[in-house]
């Protein structure tokens, strides 16, 4: 089968690899319909990350596709389904799951081979959803349910994690890759009055308008936090996303944030340190890391399956997994904001 | 009058000093009944923070007394009644009170003149709470509702920031001064099913236990962590007080939770830096900052009145305020927890 590895910064081969099988009675195997990139994909490509200092690693951890094998203990699932499942696999029935962070179960993996024609997928029966009846659904659905296997659910999450509830004035989300523009979705959804997406390229601004976002803020660093609090009687927002993962970031988002309101952080970490005095004085709540998408997948599914939202709006564009390198160059040079892979073009 | 001042590292002195009066239509002044030192005077005491670079300042912002003089805007007090108030004062009626966060209320100052014979509070109707019908109480109430002002309702904070709910199964207190004891009676109050004080002092371990601290834990750091996670499944624990402010109680606290559980932070952060990836993979909330003491106030002062709580109980020393210098140098060298001013004796 073909399988994307990564050698080295920037470059991405796909290449023949065996097919993977079920190895214990709780795995599964899916031939994959569509996986994607990730943002969190370009740290390792830009060098940030070396995951490959040790040989070429496999990628991906977005999917959505059809169980061909099944372990022997996997009862509430049949093969032929047709699923979707997180980018962390849980067994939902530990108590980190039942507190309602499958992402961070005790017997979690995180999947790391998804960008392939075929995916073993562990902890099956806790991780993978059915979708609908288990049939192949329309084929314009796929994008936003493949988006539900991760940067969705991440965006939700940095929202959720934000505390963003119908009594939320304002939510702000800073940062407009592809996690930011679903946060703002999601801000919406969790019925935030006012949301302002911080953007300053148009194609994803226009993006983040069309998930509902009412305003948009192209300053960054102190003349954003500065704007954002204008925008609220002096105060900062009671809900801010952070999306990217860097200081800078990290540091708007706290600063646009009023006092008691809380700070949703969804962007992967990278070389952040949080100063105590500053976090203390603020006064805030920050709550994130990997995304629990699994809490919450079924009713993804189902909003998707009745097209109530179209999070997968957010791939600009589709290609087939063969040319994966491409993809990878297309989000690293912003010339797309999310590409999605066909395995089987 | 006689007023505390410190002029620099260790240097205490009680003085003459002018009595205050109304400023503003919203002030009061009170005769102070009772003050006391705080761990955070400490910090200046050691030279850590230096407040004293351009001259001596006063000290002091915990206080119960009795109003002498009140502001012509001020309806809900009167002359005579014997009030407790927050270290912050609040006007009670901005967003940030409204939403539950007093101590960071947009017209906020901080006490600071409160080791004295009278002391001006701003804000008073908003900030000043009158004890039971506004006569002198008992006198054997004084520590506890002393305590109420400040390092009570910290601790409570902590543990309430901590999200400790009757649900909890395990809270753990890092830190075992003052307000990690007091963190330690609000654990219990807030209905932990079982709270694990971190100490290695037996006298404070003690006032823990006698708190109700079902379990102690000498251990520090690394160890303390494994130690947490050996008494809780592996897992660490629902909610985690953090109730020092330095690196490495932050580190412990954080290491000491589960994942998607909650760090309460109330020790005055001091050289913290908390580094954002572990954060993230942590996967817990964090919140502290000042706590909004006077969003309890009321509900400290009943219990208390009633004898159903006794947080005074971290007194372990009273002097008269003229020996103040001797208080700050008894909980400096940990003599004493925590040391009661009588400015009248």
């Amino acid at each position: 089968m073909l399988q994307t590895f990564m050698y080295a910064p920037g470059d991405v081969r796909v290449e023949e690899a065996p097919v993977p099988h079920v190895n214990k009675p709780t795995d599964a195997v899916i031939r994959v319909v569509r996986a994607c990139v990730c943002g969190s994909d370009l740290w390792p490509f830009r060098g940030i990350e070396k995951p490959y200092e040790n040989g070429p690693v496999t990628m991906g951890h977005e999917y959505i596709g059809e169980i061909v094998e099944l372990g022997t203990s996997v009862t509430g699932l049949k093969k032929g389904d047709f699923v979707v499942g997180s980018f962390a696999t849980s067994d939902g029935t530990c108590p980190i799951c039942q507190a309602g962070y499958p992402s961070d179960c005790v017997h979690r993996d995180f999947v790391g081979a998804a960008q392939a024609q075929y995916l073993r997928v562990s902890n099956a029966e806790g991780t993978l959803v059915r979708v609908g009846d288990g049939s192949t659904p329309d084929e314009d659905l796929f994008p936003s349910l493949l988006a539900a296997s991760d940067v969705f659910g991440t965006g939700y999450y940095g929202a959720w994690a934000a505390d963003v509830t119908p009594h939320t004035d304002t939510a702000v989300v800073v940062g407009d890759g592809a996690v930011g523009l679903e946060a703002v979705l999601s801000a919406k959804m969790l019925g935030a009055k006012h949301v302002i997406a911080m953007s300053r390229h148009e194609d994803r601004a226009a993006i983040a308008r069309e998930f509902g976002a009412d305003q948009i803020v192209a300053e960054r660093g102190e003349e954003g936090i500065a704007r954002i609090k204008q925008l609220t009687d002096g105060l900062g927002a009671q809900s801010v996303v952070e999306a990217v993962g860097t200081q800078q970031s990290m540091t708007q988002a706290i600063g646009s944030t009023r006092r008691g309101g809380s700070v949703g952080f969804v962007g992967v970490s990278h070389d952040q340190s949080i100063d105590g005095e500053m976090l203390f004085f603020s006064a805030v709540h920050v709550h994130g890391g990997p995304a629990p998408v699994r809490r919450w997948l079924p009713e993804f599914v189902d909003k998707i399956m009745h097209r109530e939202i179209n999070p997968g709006r957010v791939f600009t564009e589709e290609l087939p997994l063969e040319k994966a390198a491409q993809a990878y160059r297309d989000m690293d040079e912003r010339r797309e904001i999310k590409v999605m892979l066909n395995p089987w073009a």
